[in-house]
C-alpha cells in the first residue's frame, strides 16, 4: 500500500467538511515564485492530471462527514475532526525519495490546493486517508488549521537538532518564523519565546546576536524570510561549527561567503515542508505544549470574502496580519 | 599545558632539519586570496608578533637535530623522523572555538609558515611539540611532506561521514581533489579511486554524474575548485538529503541556488584544514593505507631554485603538476 501512488488511492478515500482553512504566504506568491510546478490551463499537474482552475488551500482542518469506499471508519468515523497532510508524491519503488521515507523530497512532490486533489477552501474536499491525522479531543478546528504550518516549523527545528540551552537566531517574523517561536519555546523562558527581538532596519543583526551570544554567535540561525540580508546576517551570526538553517523560499539566489563558512566550518541545512512529522507534532498538541496558537490568528474571514479580506489583506497589511482563516 | 599559547611553548621546544617541503596552492595564492591573515611589514600576526619577511613553508616533515628547553626526548628522541601540524591558534580559556577542540576554528588561527614561527623553506625550524608528530617507520620523508594536504583531505572526508557504498563527485583536480580520491579509494575499486573522469570543459558534469547514478546523483559533492560552475554542478549532481562540502577558497562568493537546496534537502558543509585528525590519519598511513602518494609527486627542486622551478612552475605550467617537493 505503501508503495501506491496517492493518486490511485484519492478515489476510495473518505469525504469530509473543510471547515477551516489558513492562508499561507505561499498561497500569496504561487504565481510569483512557482516553488513547487504549480498546473497550467493547459500543462497538467503529473500526479493529479488537474489542470487549473484548480481550487487553492492546503491549511486546513474539517469534519469527517462521509466515508470513502475502502476508508478505514474505525481510525476516522463520521464525526471525528482530522487535519489534513497536503503533501502528495508519486510513491513509486523507483522513487529514491519516496522508498526513503522523504516523500516531501519526491521530484513530482506537490500539495492538495496547489497540483490539484481539491483545495482547503471549499466546503468538501475528498482526501486520501493515508494523508489524514485525527485532531486530538479538545483542540478547536480553528487551531486545526494552523498545524500545517506548525508542522513545517517542527520539520524544521529537528532537522536542525536543536539542543537545549542551544542559542538561535530567527530571521524573519511570517508565520514560519513565529511558528519556529513556538516550536523552540518550551526550551526558552522569555514571553513568546525570544529573548531579544529586533528590527533589522534600524539595528545591526549581526551585532546585536554577537553582544547577546558574548561574542560567540548563536548556535543555529534560522532563515525563515530568505533575502539576501538575512542569509549573509545568518552567516556571520552563527559560531563556529554553528548551523544556518534554510526554511524560506527564494526569489534570488543569494550569494553566500563560503570563505566565512569554511573558516567557522558553518553547516548550511535545509528543511522542506514535512515528512512523518505529525504523529510527534500531534501528540506534542495534545498534550498541551502549543498553548497560544490562537494569538497567531489575526482574522476569520468568509469564503466570499476571501479575495479582498483574505489575499489582499496579507498583501496590503503585512504587518498586522499573520493567519487570517476562512470559514467555508 | 593545553590552556598555553603555542606562541609561549614555541621557544622551548624541539629543533629538526626541514628536509622536504611540498608547495601548496594557497602559497601561491596567499597574496591574491588572503583566506588566512597574513601579516604585512608593519602588522604583525597577533600570535607571533612578526611582521613581514615570513619564512614560507607550511608541508614538511623533517629529522630532530637537538631538543629545546623541556621537550620530551623519548616522545621524538634527536635522529627521529617527524612531520609538522603547521596550524596554530590562540588555545585561550575564553575561545570557544579553541576549547571545544576545533583549533582550526580559531579566530586567531594562522599557520606555520604565513604568519611566522618560522617555515619549512629553510634548512632548520624550531617547532612546539605540540605540533610535532612521529612519522612511521619505512615511510619516507618525501612522503611526510605530503601528509599535511593529505590530512585536509583526511578532515573533510571525516566531515562528510562518507559511508562505504556513497557515490561522491570530486570537483577540482588539484592537490586537495586527488588527496580525497586518496582518502576514499579505500572503499573504491577502481585505480586512482575514481569510476569516471570528465572534463567540465567538453562534458556536462550533471548529466554525466546523473548518467553513473541512475538519475538519483551522488551521496556527497566535494568542491576542491571554489568556483561558481563547481558549486552550481554540486548543488544539481546531489541527491535527495545528499551533501555538499565546501573545501576550496573562494576569490568570490558563489550564488547557491537555495530553492534547490530546500527541494532536495541539500546540506552544505565545509571543512577547514584540521584538527586532531593527525593520530588516525598516521596510523593509516603506516598501515600503508595510502600507497601511491609518491605518484603525485612531480617535481624536486632545491631551495635556490625555488622562486623559478617552484612558484613559476606551479603559476605558468598547472596542468602538469600536482605538488613540487623543495629540498633544503
Ligand atoms: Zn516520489
Ligand atoms: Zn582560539
Amino acid at each position: 500500500m505503501a508503495q501506491e501512488t496517492f493518486a490511485s488511492k484519492i478515489s476510495q478515500s473518505l469525504n469530509r467538511v473543510s471547515s477551516r482553512n489558513g492562508i499561507c504566504g505561499s498561497d500569496v506568491h504561487i504565481f510569483q515564485v512557482p516553488f513547487v510546478k504549480v498546473p497550467t490551463a493547459t500543462t497538467p499537474d503529473p500526479l493529479t492530471g488537474e489542470t487549473l482552475p484548480i481550487t487553492m488551500g492546503h491549511e486546513f482542518s474539517g469534519t469527517v462527514v462521509e466515508l470513502g469506499e475502502g476508508a478505514d471508519g474505525n481510525k476516522f468515523p463520521v464525526g471525528q475532526n482530522v487535519i489534513v497532510e497536503p503533501i502528495f508524491s508519486c510513491m513509486k519503488a523507483s522513487c529514491g525519495a519516496c522508498t526513503a521515507g522523504t516523500r516531501n523530497l519526491c521530484p513530482l512532490v506537490n500539495c492538495i490546493g496547489i497540483g490539484g486533489f481539491g483545495g482547503g477552501l471549499a466546503e468538501y474536499i475528498t482526501v486520501d486517508e493515508l494523508l489524514v491525522h485525527r485532531l486530538p479531543d479538545g483542540i478547536p478546528l480553528d487551531i486545526g488549521a494552523m498545524l500545517e504550518p506548525l508542522a513545517v516549523s517542527w520539520h524544521c527545528v529537528k532537522r536542525s537538532e536543536f539542543k537545549p540551552n542551544d542559542t538561535v537566531l530567527i530571521s524573519g517574523a511570517g508565520p514560519i518564523g513565529l511558528f519556529l517561536l513556538k516550536v523552540l519555546r518550551r526550551e526558552l523562558a522569555q514571553e513568546h519565546g525570544a529573548t531579544l527581538v529586533v528590527d533589522p532596519l534600524s539595528t545591526d543583526v549581526v551585532n546585536a546576536t554577537m553582544k547577546a551570544t558574548d561574542g560567540l554567535g548563536v548556535h543555529i540561525a534560522f532563515d525563515a524570510a530568505g533575502i539576501q540580508a538575512t542569509m549573509t546576517a545568518a552567516v556571520q551570526s552563527v559560531r563556529a561549527r554553528g548551523k544556518v538553517v534554510n526554511v524560506a523560499s527564494w526569489e534570488k539566489p543569494p550569494q553566500i561567503d563560503l570563505n566565512l563558512c569554511l573558516l567557522k566550518e558553518i553547516t548550511i541545512l535545509s528543511s522542506n515542508t514535512y515528512t512523518g512529522d505529525h504523529p510527534d507534532m500531534l501528540e506534542a498538541v495534545a498534550a498541551g505544549r502549543f498553548a497560544g496558537l490562537e494569538g497567531l490568528i489575526t482574522g476569520k474571514v468568509a469564503l466570499d470574502d476571501v479575495v479582498e479580506k483574505g489575499f489582499n489583506a496579507l498583501i496590503n497589511d503585512k504587518d498586522s496580519h499573520v493567519k487570517i482563516l476562512i470559514h467555508p
